[in-house]
């Protein structure tokens, strides 16, 4: 049991059993701004579970996540009945809570298309095993790269990708292309059966073109940000 | 002029005109879940200007953006008499005056430390240029990295951060190190002089610790939003 509690185990290892889980789940009501602050409040939970912190206080977990203790008791609410007044949050249940809502526990196929530095730092890193997500392919159109091996994965040319998804049943795309055409992206998408894109391609694609839930990096968009901090000398807390 | 209007040029070349660009300017008090809206809109508003469009209604730029019209309309008000019932936005004045509030057109200089894939890959992007920023050097800890060529830039060591910083007045320390330790990290920081972090590295760091303006980039949250969004079936519109 403490081994299944270090760092290095992925997140889904991770998750403390309660027999009623879903007793303590949310109705589907939470806002969208509420759930993009969740895996803020995952991360912070986990930490403070794999360091045996068994209660906190709202004050103590809005000085270590970051957020407006006020912001954070409301956010919280819709986990109901998980803090009380003079006693603060149960950190296990909390957190047990949180991570089934936002799926953690579950298991995904990915590909990663495009095998430039992008591709590679990614393919390379432990992020997805950490997220129970087992990259089952490396693709790249370029034929000085097809062949190569990243991080384990021989990389195929992308003509083989189609067959490649539904013969393994992958979930999620991973766009690592420089491309700069959204409709041609949207097009392939389609062709692929995924189930997902995680797109860090320099154009935002449309969800609905897409055909399915599409995460879009805008690196750049959080360059911008920090300018705008630097220029105005904002006393905005950290942005995520 | 027209040859300044390609897609090719850094955004701070291709910010229109206006005489009286500061009276368009909103007063402090724009909340801070409308100024991360405010990328986005810059980004669809200079495409629109690149292709000459001079003015657009509510209802299509919410198309363009993603986000709701009725959201749009009242972030926009922020940036007061620009649209008008029946005629819609001035494109070029709401783009300007964004880029304006934005700090696009100032110029920022940076330094890489981390030269591993990310690093590589952020430093091979033009994602920098785009945005005004000139890399003036790229560092390293280990000796196999140290001396190679990474975008023009011969990797220095990290020895040498402190000295360059302060000799290259460096504004911006763009973290893709591997170190999990935030502390020591936000230590380094105070070190460097600089006057932002845009930090890659797998811990978060604390803006009050690092004594400047830090933006996290947690790639790990939002595949954890691409999951959820899988998981439930949402039908949530595009994410950031």
């Amino acid at each position: 049991m403490k081994k299944r509690r270090q760092e290095e185990d992925p997140d889904i290892m991770n998750i403390p059993a309660i027999a009623d889980r879903t007793s303590l789940l949310p109705d589907g009501s939470i806002p969208d701004s509420v759930i993009k602050r969740l895996p803020r409040y995952f991360r912070c939970l986990r930490e403070l579970y794999n360091r045996d912190v068994m209660k906190i206080s709202s004050k103590e977990l809005s000085e270590i996540t970051g957020l407006g203790a006020p912001q954070l008791r409301q956010d919280l609410k819709y986990f109901g009945g998980l803090g009380q007044r003079g006693y603060g949050y149960n950190v296990k249940k909390l957190y047990t809570c949180i991570s089934e809502f936002l799926g953690v526990g579950k298991k995904y196929t990915a590909v990663i298309i495009g095998a430039g530095n992008l591709g590679s730092a990614l393919s390379n890193s432990r992020l997805f095993e950490q997220r129970g997500v087992w990259v089952k392919g490396v693709f790249d159109i370029s034929d000085d790269v097809v062949g190569k091996t990243v991080a384990d994965n021989t990389v195929k040319n992308v003509r083989e990708l189609p067959d490649f998804c539904k013969k393994n049943k992958i979930d999620i795309a991973v766009l690592c292309v420089p491309a700069n055409d959204g409709e041609e992206l949207c097009g392939m998408i389609s062709d692929l059966d995924v189930r997902g894109v995680w797109n860090f391609s320099p154009c935002e694609l449309d969800r609905k073109k897409a055909g399915v839930p599409v995460v879009n990096i805008c690196t750049a968009d959080s360059l911008m940000m920090l300018m705008f901090e630097m220029s105005s000398g904002s006393k905005n807390e950290n942005k995520a």
